[in-house]
């Protein structure tokens, strides 16, 4: 079975920032679909906040199995609908990747309900990353720790829930700590967050940060059938319950009456 | 030290059910505070969603150690702003304890980034709540177990992530199982979920129901210092680096410019 | 990829209790590997506690993807030796599914480090297994609950840690419930514990029950390779440090010296 | 109410080693005691290792609301009579505090169950210790990161389970990480781990490094009576099942019989 991958890129910096577009010619995103249509199992294709919809209409979303989120100067230009919409995709089974920056993006703080704040400083600096879930699926091939020589450094206290499993750990050559590779599960998606990735260091150009993307979609895809009503709250009438009981004392709601939301 | 408690109504039922008056002549809300302000070292107060801001001024959260939601009928009525001042308060270290059907509720559906759906049954049932971990500050007092002989089923799955700690299950006669009590911890504050509370019966006359709530109470307080900027994201400038680093590569960012949010 | 999996069998009661014996003919743990031979991508095979070694042999477990446990009546015949193996295996990357009375057997309570205790009442009575984790993969192709007719009961509190993810809880026509699916991970090992498998029961004949331990198994499967040196504390040498560093300060140990354990 | 602790010590390397005795002149459970002795509100006494029963008795167990645990050169020492018994407490409810080198302990391993293992370098080096959960109780009263002049190196992958909470996590000077602060749950038991503290550097003269320790007191302490009989599992006979239920189908144990352990 294939996994599609929908690439997110925000793609602002790509076009005012020559730095930026020196270093990924082929756009962020671009780079990032490039290297997974190289693997096998995983094909991908790349939408940006500029397409109608930001790409991510109801047809897209349903054909897409793993979203892979990257943002930075524009979070606040993604409307709240499409927003709620891969929220729900997420609750329904679909797979999302954070990367770098997109902490502060709205679909990362819906999903999460936290400030998913943090410290920073751009100075390109090292940045060494260590395995803390030994033959995790998402660190699968790795060696125990991977240096990334240029990068942003983001410091602790990262403002997000406890995880599910902590996969990977930065040390910074300034001085600080961060978990670089956080699990969660929202309704019947995996979500998975990855540090590394400032727009204006080749991050996504280095081997291990590819594998590590490659392994989070695998890892995030969930093969089965998305929920078609994740949100739904069934009432279950006591004339079907599965024990026999007898309706008992005062009631709010009549019957077939829908639950107040 | 006295822990401020402001219990939270949306005090709908109360006024317009004859049913929910009669059950609760004090209101539900009056009634948990109530009960609360018999406990040693708590002092509790209440407030409505018919109040101005629905009674959650800045200076009301300030002064709210925990507050406690119960909501069913008007969830939609209650306004973005107070809801992201709840949280705020919430991710500064103000306790917060969601009852009943304030599973629904925007505060609670805003910290758990889920749907927060369940399947459910209004039957005058019985409930029977397990404790589920020995010895948890929130079973303080407890029996292994109690009962509720009138109450609303609520069933699996519950549409939220998995908890901190499992405190309590309930056993529904009509066979249903829930996790009635879950913990979370939402930036510096502690979030508790419990499930008992449906308006047509008496619940929150109920002793266990009461400790329960008590020691949720106490539980959830966080008597540290309240953040004062909570969703901050600090520069940290290359000068002041905790270990000397010299600044290279390209940059997005001046000395001293604000992150993108 | 054939995920090679071990059933091991107490074999106690199969041949020695004639109840038991009628219903599983083929012995419980040849019941379940004969139920797992049929699904694609899976080989089972069986040993017993009367094997040498209890079958679990250094080769063996080397050649074991996923191991199966049932025990009931003679844990306490299991040897320490066999139960250290099994237990490094597991941190190695081998998957291990504990089921029913196996709550009790020395490699799960080693593995969990908690008393992994429960009520208990042996009354034929119906159980309902409501799934809590949507989608989840140990759940695939299941309806949101199933029913076992005849079932030793299980109750709450369960003596285990809070586990990764609830995956299943049980409602107990007696009026107890249970945390009936748990997941853990230790070291590169998946965990899971499945409760039902009562041996005067037909269980392991039901459907969905053999979905799940299927589904389980897949889960459990580390595909990684086996790590070699799981319980290794290795020195880092100074001259050999990832940043350079000076040694400073008194010491304890010498160059090339092993650490204490 | 006063919180009474018992400091472990293994007491080798202070009467062995001129260098640790030079830094604690009062050994380094005589230096915890008498700083945790300072504390409103705490009590604390000693014991080591070469005391009948390693002074772990079941009279001081039963006196001792949180065990506080340093051991290096001689774990192997310590008895699995009284490692059992100390589990045993755990899962009852008293607190126990692990630091350092006791991640290898016979007790810690005990309750992980996991290998424990780290990597480690004897180097005097700096570690820069990060909260990474704000306002944390164990993190009351100190700032954002803390340093240790000249420590230890402990790397990971730390061979632990998930824990509840990670609340610290340390920087070294020759580029690794580690997670230093974690919490977990045994039983009734509340479990800190905290890494600082190796013998031949003033660590526990610090005062953050005090600060932690005497906040890990406070968290770990579970004012609730001991459980009598943790590792119990009771039989709930049909004639007293909570719901009226009949016996059904074939049993192995008659009424009143144990069940198998």
């Amino acid at each position: 079975m294939t996994i599609r991958v929908t690439v997110w890129g925000e793609n602002v910096h790509e076009r005012k920032n020559k730095v930026v577009a020196e270093v990924y010619p082929q756009t962020m995103h671009g780079t990032i679909a490039g290297f997974l249509n190289k693997e096998d199992g995983i094909s991908a294709s790349t939408v940006t906040l500029q397409d109608a919809e930001h790409g991510l209409t109801a047809e897209k979303i349903a054909n897409t199995d793993v979203l892979i989120w990257w943002g930075h100067a524009a979070h606040g230009d993604v409307s709240d609908a499409v927003t709620e919409r891969v929220a729900e995709a997420v609750w329904s089974g679909m797979g999302i990747i954070f990367l770098h920056s997109a902490h502060f993006s709205k679909p990362f703080k819906r999903l999460m309900g936290t400030p998913c704040n943090l410290s920073w400083r751009e100075a390109g600096e090292r940045e060494r990353i260590w395995v803390t879930s030994r033959q995790h699926p998402i660190a699968r091939g790795l060696p125990d720790h991977f240096e990334l020589e240029y990068e942003e450094m983001y410091g602790e206290p990262f403002g997000v829930p406890e995880p599910l499993e902590t996969v990977f750990i930065s040390w910074f050559q300034g001085g600080e700590v961060f978990r670089s590779g956080l699990t969660y599960r929202r309704g019947a998606g995996n979500v998975f967050y990855f540090r590394p990735g400032h727009e204006t260091y080749p991050s996504y150009h280095d081997g291990n940060v590819q594998k590590v993307i490659a392994n989070a979609v695998r890892w995030a895809h969930n093969p089965e059938a998305r929920l078609l009503k994740p949100t739904d709250a069934p009432n279950t009438p006591v004339d079907k319950a599965l024990e026999p009981i007898t309706e008992r004392g005062p009631r709010l709601h009549h019957d077939g009456q829908e639950g107040f939301r």
